[in-house]
């Protein structure tokens, strides 16, 4: 069994954003020399997620409104009242998003359809955050 | 370490629907020849997904409802404006279903409790769509 | 490859509840003797899940405001109509919750940010349920 791990840092001009992160995806698979395995992708944070949708970015303006109406930013949240980041609707909004992602490799690439897209959320910005990548398999 | 992958194939006859897998799901560990290891449901389309639920079909029309609660049809969505298909509500309501599952494989089997079910649910069905199987394990 | 597999018990107190089960999911990984690895939580129930989160126990109770906002107890339910424990909402919340967990093991350990916390959430509790932790790796 081989395993490959990557850390990618990203430092988001907005609160709140949303990254396409296909491509470094992509490279990581390709860089490991796994043919065959499964692939983590792995926020390091709890006020992120990372998800799977279609290709448009319209679609994750989208989610973003979903997300603003289930989740508001101000909901009262019990953690906003001993947490000064008052990030609370970011850590909810994590879940909400599936905070993770797994995915199969096979022929050395990610095993993904057409529109297969990874995008990296965040909800609580403006700073260095971390996204493992691991792959193992063979 | 060892590989094996299937990809099922389904052709819904409604837009939206939801089909019972567990023996397909079964079948392919079975097949695999793996006895310990992770296995992974992945449908290859972002307009689905699979999760795991009760073997009560009347849960999965609860699901159903609550999808249409959180994510509408007609939600005035962006995605809606350019895509002809009109399908944002089932790329958004496939993240909120979590998209994809992984499980244990023991014994050679799926190692679920007694109830666990495994269930494919199309948002935008009619035509040919796509779920891999991966397992890795020895 | 290696594998591990170690089965949680737990019996809660209240129906619903949240148990932070971090320090054995810690000392699984420790046990397994695996150092580079993908690991799984995995509850054998569908009517509770587990999903990562911020170390801070107010914001689990903000996760249980927000689902009972979305999936109220009492949602009219076509499950609740033939299932006497009515436990509908728990299943529905499950799905919303995530069901299950993958992380990476890096070094021995979990590959964990500084404030990431495993979370059990049962929506059905006062009697015996399992969660299944599986790692593979070498």
């Amino acid at each position: 069994m081989r395993h490959h791990r990557k850390v990618l840092i990203f430092h988001t001009e907005q609160r709140e954003e949303v990254v396409n992160i296909t491509c470094h995806v992509e490279d990581v698979i390709r860089k490991s020399g796994i043919s065959e395995g499964i692939a983590l992708v792995f926020p390091l944070h709890t006020s992120s997620a990372v998800f799977i949708n279609d290709s448009d970015f319209g679609i994750t303006r989208d989610w973003q409104s979903v997300l603003e109406k289930l989740v508001p930013v101000d909901g009262g949240y019990i953690h906003d009242r001993t947490d000064p980041k008052k990030n609370a609707y970011g850590h909810l909004r994590s879940v909400l998003s599936g905070h993770h992602i797994c995915f199969p490799v096979t022929d050395g690439k990610p095993d993904f359809g057409t529109y297969h897209t990874v995008y990296y959320i965040e909800f609580d910005g403006q700073r260095e955050k971390e996204i493992v990548i691991k792959v193992i398999g063979e």
